[in-house]
């Protein structure tokens, strides 16, 4: 009976012992962070206001692998290994020869991929000294997590949560709440970054950001924790593509594509860089797609350059796709991918080829995440409905060509608090913003000035 | 590292094949339930306008093991096995010798235990060519495995929410109405028996039945699906109980006592039975708790007596505890234990002693339910709070007595619908109903006349 397997399951010892860094396998040196003020590359003492230098050091490792601490690998237990599926039923609804896998990441406490960097970053401040922790989240998801992993190890969270989600979201809050953390809405009132954004009463993730950032900046005892875009943080994801590699082992198939969403690139990285590191070394044939809403299209319409992580211009520069540090993307409901940069490891890749990125309307991901919940049963978050929809393009296409194609894609969170989301979709009453050329243009007119990228 | 396991994993082909059916175990006759009418026994001819033929042969079958369809078995590999963990987070922060072991049904797609009986309750009408079920939903929990299993079978939902649920948890619906289902808030305009309960606007479990059962006695092509109570149901629910023996013996441990939260008893039933039957075959000493609420203290205070499964007086009388059908609980967070009646089965063995019932408050339950999140992870919903309250109770008493006292429970959903109940508690806002005498005196009055029972 392999052949009608459904779901594939590692056992408790079979969580990954050390996590993936791809910056081993790159080419060449990639272009630094550069410090804010004078432009030079940043190096580790420029982040030690914000981060431990446990953190730091995993930022910049030139080691391929890195072992992941004991009592981080015991939390991992309490949600680890997740499970792969094998999407049998949206297969035979999607009428199409293809093979569909999913990593579904949602079982997790907060319900996302999120607690596996959240659960390193708080034990490493907490060795460190740290009392308390500060951070912005977009959908809740980050947020959430972080507030979980900071309950485990005694630390304080204060979160800015970015105010369309806010409001969109109000049981995430309570979520973090109930998890001991302190919630408020960005931008707020109790930062100067926060009260500079006022004209924007929405929100982006990049106000947030600074908000966070300002507070960690200003007490010895706090450190700030990002979610997403940095080094280390797409480290420790990359337990979820170890896992993925040995399920679909047992699944006895190769993926010929795998596909995830990206608003900042934790989610993209932890997939598929342990897949990428074996077509970098010729060891397989891999496509990878990066799937992102049309509403806020970094990787597809953005350009290369030097840019602040935040809006405010706090953080180093980074090397990236941006849509400009001062883009606010409309409040489309995949709040975690209302960022106008990403990664500067997935730009790379993407700069190279490795990876292709797609962009999706609001409601033709919708769309698609209701086809998915109505086969398989599980209620995707807007985040992933994005990979959704581009895993229907791919299985049409498969369809089409007559291809027996392996996808394999990363389930990164439920749904359980974007409902009013779906609720507003299956009414006939989801907007599906357009990305505006115009604010693009002023915003990228505000990037700062720093060395061209090649 | 066995000794420092936390999480007992089985695989997709460990799925149980069959279900276990305690009655074939019970000694003498069981009172059989009545017609409402006649008072007579009723046979399975009286069911037929509600429940398909093969349902209502294992509402009364004599076998001990009835197998599982092999598609009803297909659609379980969506979510079962379903783990079961050790909560030693839990332990050290009580600092109990207890162990403490919980087996976690909320990672199905609808987040708790019900598709285990929905899914094989829709394959049942789809095979018998029905097109349409109704059903009633207290929480929100049964309502969304219903619409989730019709989904899957192709068959129209509708189902009537109790009003106090309804207006606490929007997002059940839209979960429901993204699974295709129809919801109408309960008592409705649209049935009989909703408009003559319209005086009770909070709604209960008893209202919404009767205007479940109303609507689908009127079509030969509708059907109606009980989320709990009856014996075919708990009998569905005993995989969970049979995959959790499987699992405590890979811990190497024997439960000293199995602790579930009851409602209508098919969580209780399903967790218990398959331990319930080593008890009575004599191959095991364990005990049993029964968890309650204090606002509904069925197995506590009510009267052993055939009473309607409804309000409206539509059902079989059953044999069982019960506050009377006319007893409106107040509206308590744990939806689905807001039933005046039980599980005959279950009422059975509280009668016969082998079960013990205790009934708590609502703020107890909550602060057990955010200790529990705040060092296992995951938030409980307000039903198995009432569980988590008497685990506690029995690791402290193990603290008290130095026993290392083996603890299951059964977690049987998770809490992102009940976040507000949450919000009122941290706030020190949530109500804490306390029973009323005055009430149970006046329902108890309008009992039906029926047999007495020994």
């Amino acid at each position: 009976m392999t052949d009608a397997r459904v779901k594939f399951t590692l056992d408790e010892q079979d969580i990954p012992t050390h996590w993936v860094n791809l910056m081993a396998d790159l080419p060449g040196d990639a272009p630094p962070p550069l410090h804010p003020g004078t432009k030079e590359p940043a190096g580790p003492d420029d982040l030690a206001p914000l981060f431990p230098m446990a953190l730091i050091l995993q930022e910049v490792s030139p080691e391929p692998e890195i072992e992941i601490p004991e009592p981080v690998r015991d939390v991992y237990k309490l949600w680890r290994p997740t499970p792969l599926y094998r999407a049998r039923r949206l297969e035979r609804e999607l009428d199409t020869p293809a093979h569909i896998y999913y990593k579904y990441e949602g079982g997790s406490p907060p319900g996302s991929h999120k607690p596996n960097t959240a659960v390193a970053q708080a034990y490493e401040n907490a060795a460190a000294g740290i009392r308390k922790l500060t951070t912005e989240t977009g959908a809740g998801q980050w947020g959430s997590a972080l507030a979980f992993a900071c309950q485990l190890f005694g630390l304080e969270c204060e979160v800015w949560m970015v105010g369309s989600s806010y409001d969109q979201k109000p049981y995430r809050r309570s979520m973090m709440e109930t998890w001991g953390a302190t919630v408020h809405r960005s931008p707020s009132d109790v930062t100067e970054g926060g009260r500079a954004q006022a004209q924007h009463p929405t929100g982006s993730l990049g106000i947030a950001i600074s908000e966070a950032v300002e507070v960690a900046a200003q007490s010895p005892d706090t450190n700030y924790s990002l979610g997403s875009v940095l080094n280390h943080v797409l480290l420790h994801q990359t337990v979820i593509g170890q896992e993925a590699l040995a399920q679909m082992a047992m699944a006895g198939e190769e993926p010929d594509v795998v596909v995830a969403c990206v608003g900042g690139g934790s989610n993209f990285g932890g997939l598929t860089f342990p897949f990428l590191r074996r077509v970098i070394r010729g060891d397989a044939k891999t496509r990878f797609v990066a799937a992102e809403p049309a509403a806020c299209p970094t990787l597809t319409r953005g350009v290369y350059a030097y840019d602040f992580g935040d809006t405010v211009g706090l953080t180093p520069l980074m090397p990236m796709y941006t849509l400009g540090h001062g883009f606010v993307p409309p409040p489309v409901h995949a709040g975690g991918l209302r960022y106008h940069g990403d990664s500067p490891l997935v730009c790379g890749l993407v700069k190279g080829g490795l990876v292709e990125p797609r962009a999706y309307r609001q409601n033709e991901t919708f769309a698609a995440a209701v086809q998915f919940a109505r086969t398989e049963g599980l209620i995707p978050a807007p985040e992933p409905a994005h990979a959704i929809r581009a895993v229907i393009e791919e299985a049409e296409a498969a369809r089409e060509a007559g291809e027996e194609r392996v996808i394999l894609f990363g389930l990164c969170g439920h749904g359980h608090f974007d409902l009013s989301a779906y609720d507003a979709y299956l009414a006939g009453q989801l907007e599906d913003p357009e990305f505006s050329e115009d604010d693009l243009a002023a915003a990228l007119d505000a990037l700062p000035e720093a060395p061209a990228l090649a």
